[in-house]
């Protein structure tokens, strides 16, 4: 590809991200983000308190495969100029889940009315980024080709604690035959900021999970004849982390609905 | 590591060969070369006459995870000067399997008498490479722990033909755990020259194989709760080949007693 071509690619990935974002920060789009300008990462969202920031900081650090920092504000600025110029973390996320005390509270589609001039935003790596990796390698991602929401499971992996965050892994499930579960191991290992390799392939119940058809999030998938589940370390973790630390106010997306970025997703590969 | 250091390493791996090729050189080894000086690559070897070396190459060419060429001889030529500076291809195999018209005929330990002016030596890269590799990454080999031969089957995968050359691929066995699994898929991706990446992964069947305890070649290995076969291709391949194309004659070395090169494993990583 020429560097010309390669120019237009990503200004027309922009373009369509700035339609989509445009359209979500009105309030016009509050669905699901999948398959939405995919060859941009998309994030997942956390947002605290400055005092738990430090603490979260080092829970990130201390869990690198299910919580890949990719961006963080200063606090009470909802700019997040290393993921995107035109990013204002108040309005481009389709839904809001708010915790109170470490329960689910409202959801709501912009925060601008919950903004405290001390809030800090981290934004994590999310699997869109490697199952745009799998679909350019050729392997069909079985939850995309359904349509539905990824199948998410609370496992019994420990993650590292740091100060008042602890709490086990959630796992998300992708169903491949052998020669595709290889691949996508591979693929997959070159993207550590979008959780990299997966963390279990194989049965389910050696991390802790009774039945792949009921998943604890997203929607059960179809797992073929000769097919191995494979299991990567998932961006909902750090909510069962804020059930658990009980902040007095939290907020992050709603599963699915991800914040958009103006990086490449190539961006994020390490080999 | 300080290149001097590394130097002082290389040279004590070298001597350690040097010391062990002289035996087998002599005859007094005639036993496998597992475990032997395995920081150097050492290779599964087929001689044949030059007129079926070209269908040969092909097949190599054709098949570069189960064949995967790391040296070729001149016609006539028993050295290997891209493998080693002391390598005589006459003696320096513990004991060679001889194939007449397709099969398996005598095996001796010295093939000087049954030279040929006309011989080519292709020598391709072997597991043990990568085991070794495993084993620096902490991991566990079954064969290795329980110092059996490694267990090895035919598989249904065929091969891609070239000439006279076809058959089905020869895989290799060794089980992992879940995370296990997924680092050894990693670990041998780096090694393509040693047969790379496993070819399967889970369900035997999927690949034609109806008994892990009853392999076709090697020892049976213990397989524990919760772990997964990982399948190779193997080196053992083109003596299949060898039996469907049935060269007048053919001189392979009997499997796991194995060429000793003067080159690191390290020489064949990609990444």
């Amino acid at each position: 590809m020429q560097t010309a071509d390669y120019s237009d690619f990503k200004q027309s990935v922009l373009d369509q991200a700035a339609s989509l974002r445009s359209r979500i920060r009105s309030g016009e789009h509050t669905g699901t983000t999948s398959g939405a300008a995919h060859s941009l990462i998309q994030g997942n969202v956390v947002i605290l308190p400055a005092d738990w920031a430090a603490d979260f900081l080092m829970y990130c650090q201390n869990n690198p495969v299910a919580l890949p920092l990719i961006g963080v504000s200063e606090p009470g600025d909802p700019a997040l100029p290393e993921l995107g110029r035109d990013l204002d973390i108040r309005t481009d996320i389709p839904e809001y889940q708010v915790f109170r005390d470490g329960a689910r509270a409202e959801t709501v589609t912009d925060i601008r009315e919950l903004w405290q001039g001390d809030f800090v935003t981290f934004v994590l790596g999310c699997s869109f980024s490697f199952e745009d990796a799998l679909t350019r390698a050729g392997l069909t991602v079985r939850n995309v080709e359904q349509g539905s929401n990824v199948s998410m499971y609370r496992s019994s992996i420990a993650t590292r604690p740091a100060g008042r965050f602890h709490g086990n892994m959630v796992v998300s499930m992708r169903p491949f035959n052998g020669a595709d579960a290889i691949r996508a191991i591979q693929v997959t290992t070159r993207l550590p900021k979008a959780h990299g390799a997966p963390v279990h392939i194989g049965d389910p119940s050696q991390i802790g999970i009774a039945d792949l058809a009921k998943p604890d999030f997203g929607d059960p998938v179809t797992i073929r004849e000769g097919e191995l589940p494979l299991f990567w370390a998932c961006g909902v973790t750090p909510q069962l982390a804020l059930e658990n630390a009980r902040p007095p106010i939290a907020i992050t997306h709603v599963p699915g609905k991800m914040l958009l970025t103006e990086r490449l997703n190539e961006e994020l590969a390490v080999l």
